[in-house]
């Protein structure tokens, strides 16, 4: 196929979505579509990468691979954060095998060229004499850090952060994110579709029979259709409960209505969202009982504080309660595959095993993801059928699955129509 | 490729063909050719599915993978067998993911829209009040069964049915095989394409070394060129034998000279074949040693009714003896992959280890299919070769490869030209 | 894409190269130009297949299983070694299915089609008479023996041998290839691109940090930039030591200076070479300690006789020692896969246990050979970034990279132009 071909033949799938509806089948299984998606979604827009806490000392690295390349996240001797495609300037040897540690110089291993922490070429013995060796620093790729998240774009002109910064370093300051510590995370491979999963993530209308943990805690499940009064008042009562506790703290419940957030929000094209959400009573942490399970983490006073919840498209969300905090990291592997890691986070002065037992703070989202990933593949199976034909979406409870489709479609659409220009000119 | 380019490299390797030779060896290995089997022969033909008694009661179920589909075969609560396509009306998730079961209604787990058994949409909580449920029950498949097996086609207007349904219901009818039970099923991936597995199954050529068990209880290995007055004696006396036991019975030996039955018989275009082919002295069953092994099955009074044998182009064979009977049913998983599943079958009544052994029934097709699976795997290998080189097919012995050659590429070029037409108009 | 668009796509990357830099990442990932490179270097030149004393007797055979095809080695009666497809002339089985073995006749296993040593179709019972058994003998490949190398080709027309025979002849037989055995062979699966293999095995730049044992007993790692005085002077004494030792046997140490041979030379396009080199003051064998650890091979008569080395692109190098040789063969296997085999000889008459210890022999080579692998795939790794960019090559240490890239570029362009040629006439 040539390229216009290709243009071409993504186009027709993009017209043929009807509004209203899931997504045709091939939008999970075409080789084309995802190599697009990984052109005008992924190496576009800013990917959630890990937490500044992962890495808190000079030296500190963790590594992201992300269709097919591989970044370096180090924090340098002035404590910043800096992201480096992991490739030797002199035959592109991988730099780091490991998925993190901790460095002093960056030396390739085959010929021991080698780098400072910021990524400047220090000595390459054996080359010749007039070598810049100023040309021949580590590529960087483009980092941004925002109350202890870490984002890295993989595009050389990345997409605006500072509405996002803005309003995470708002809502996520409190939590402390950057005083945390990791004190577990757990990777997934999700024979799914990332769209898939993000689908699933976007309505609670699974939740009924599949999160029996999830909806005790939850109020996401109630919509529009199905919130009584009695629901309305329950949710009433969280979240006063919780603005009285959180006044002092400049806290506020920002979430406070049944049903989800709206996100992502097509009309305004944002990528990012963040707000605080009331929990039902006798909850105060997203724990199997209910109970606090950790220390209090950040700037937190009071355990009452409902739960913060970020999520930025194509690849996260977080859910903090007050004693810790839980990150969803997605990377597309294939038009069939999704790894997913999720990383549970406490206060970084907490001690396992004296202050947080691992039994404690982790079933409730291990087993709510682990239930979500098992839906995902098996819708993953049904979609590929040759007789799956889209079908209605609930106005009530999808409306954000159509809010994703149509995010996503846009982020599609306006790529083509600029890849079109650029051709045309 | 263009479409078009595509459909000319298909009509290119097909007139590649020398008749009366082996088939070329990209048609064993070529994707696009693999892609136009699929939607000629596999997506249009009838595909035997399964044993009726395998779903005896109401909601019995199992499903069938073919090609990235997946039907479920469901007897409903007037004992009619329907398929349905694998696949919600809603976001497409797959509904059942075990092999086979039992089920009231049909719940979707991921939002819990609720079929019948008839494939109605009963109930979908949470929609909006105006969807039409009368429009979004299960698609159907076209599904038909005669004398206990069901074939069903993935095709909208599937091939008549009616010639097969009359002649196998007649063959078949005294085995039996709507009252039997699966005794065991052993399924197999065979790394060859499965135009290979039929051509190894279409001669008896290769049968003197090989299927040391088969030869001693079948006369197939004789034929014009080797086939003695003695070996004829041999036939016509185990063809009265048989002819005298089931004369009172209504059964007739169908099948009287050496060699194997014409199929499939291009002339025709005909996709089934049924006959009686009678057993060498000494053998009433096709066990080891030739002595029943089981209780005799359907009308048959006496052991000595020889071999019921059945096939179907493109996936089904059967060799029924008077006591038990085999099922080989192939399904295509990639130009280089079959998936083969041999299911043997006993009367209903019979009781394991009271009127039956394992060890007693499987042998025979057990040994005989898996010295075959490794001889297909070996020509796969062999005709991947860059040089090899299609080669003259023996006018005696490899009568029914030539004609199983001649119907496959009837069905691919009848297609292609009735393609040609509707792309013309 | 078309066949025009395929030529043009390869002739881009191709000039896409900068020289003096390493190859452009394509070239280790791209599936087209893996496919010319099948063609254009490894289906039309010279592959090392394996050693004459493998097959000592007639009928002793092994298998070659080069990009999806399968030659048979064997000796015939007359003891001359030929290659043939392993593929039957009926309808394509795979003939010997064993890595190596002895044969009376060559038996296909399907219908027992029955092929003389020598080729010939002896039999095949069940065919028409009138068939041409003259036609029917299996397909010879091309091959050459010299000093004790067996090498094939593919090509009906294959390059020039001679040139290559009179050197390896002249040079390798003291070493008495012919009547060694094989002590040990190792295969491997190194998850790099073939020419990464050659582009490591090019240069010993890398070998001060990972190669401790190699640089023991070798002066490859000195180079113009780092030959001292010293060092030559210790070049000098080793060349001295072996030359008075091995005047009276005709031999000679042909490599004089520090670094390595030149080789691939792309002036000359020269395919092959092979060269005597001086070891280390205290090494006669490349074994950990240097001390002698196999009997004497061939005509030696004294250890002192440094290293012969052979290579030959695409797929051999060869280090022999006084009282071992050990032969490493590639085999493409995919862009990104290189198949490997790594074998140990010793004279025919030693006997392992009473003359010679694997774990004497074994671990210079089979250590060199592993921690060059995960160099390999450490930068197959790396090169597979969307962010690698060629980097400079050291004129001082990787000339030998820059003249296989040459070479290879040469191979890929003579053959693109005269396929260009017959296109245009």
């Amino acid at each position: 196929m040539s390229s216009d071909e290709q243009s071409q033949h993504i186009a027709n799938l993009i017209s043929s979505y009807k509004q209203g509806f899931s997504l045709p089948g091939e939008f999970y299984s075409d080789e084309l579509l995802y190599r697009a998606e990984m052109q005008r979604i992924w190496r576009k827009g800013w990917l959630f990468a890990g937490h500044s806490c992962e890495i808190p000392a000079p030296g500190d690295y963790f590594t992201l691979n992300v269709d097919g390349d591989s970044l370096i996240i180090l924090r340098d001797d002035d404590k910043r954060i800096n992201a480096f495609w992991n490739v030797c300037r002199h035959r592109g040897t991988e730099l780091c095998d490991q998925g993190s540690g901790h460095l002093g110089r960056i030396v390739c291993p085959y010929h021991q060229w080698t780098y400072g922490r910021d990524g400047s070429l220090l000595s390459c013995r054996g080359m010749q004499e007039d070598l810049d060796k100023g040309d021949l620093g580590l590529l960087f790729a483009q980092v941004r850090t925002t109350a202890g998240l870490i984002f890295v774009s993989l595009a050389e002109e990345p997409l605006d952060f500072q509405q996002a910064d803005e309003l995470i370093e708002t809502m996520a300051r409190p939590q402390g994110l950057e005083q945390a510590k990791v004190a577990k995370a757990v990777e997934y491979e999700v024979a799914a579709n990332w769209k898939l999963v993000w689908e699933n993530n976007r309505e609670c209308y699974h939740c009924n029979v599949n999160h029996p943990q999830y909806i005790k805690a939850n109020f996401d499940h109630y919509n529009t259709d199905d919130t009584s009064p009695r629901v309305q008042a329950q949710i009433d009562a969280a979240v006063a409960r919780s603005e009285e506790k959180c006044a002092a703290a400049g806290l506020a419940i920002s979430h406070r209505e049944s049903g989800m957030t709206v996100f992502p929000n097509a009309q305004r094209n944002g990528w990012f969202s963040a707000n605080r959400t009331p929990l039902v009573e006798g909850f105060v942490s997203e724990s199997m009982d209910g109970r606090q399970v950790a220390p209090l983490m950040g700037d937190y006073t009071d355990p009452g504080v409902g739960t913060l919840r970020m999520r930025t498209v194509p690849n996260l969300w977080n859910h903090s309660s007050c004693d810790h905090a839980v990150s969803t990291r997605l990377l597309p592997a294939g038009p069939k595959r999704t790894r997913v890691r999720v990383t549970w986070l406490v206060d970084a002065a907490a001690v396992e095993g004296r202050d947080y037992q691992l039994e404690d703070i982790m079933p409730f989202w291990q087993l709510t993801s682990e239930q979500d990933w098992a839906l995902c593949e098996r819708a993953q199976r049904g979609v590929s059928s040759s007789r799956y034909v889209p079908g209605p979406l609930s106005t009530y409870k999808e409306y954000n699955v159509a809010g994703f489709v149509q995010w996503y479609l846009n982020q599609m659409t306006s790529d083509y129509r600029s890849e079109q220009r650029e051709t045309a000119d």
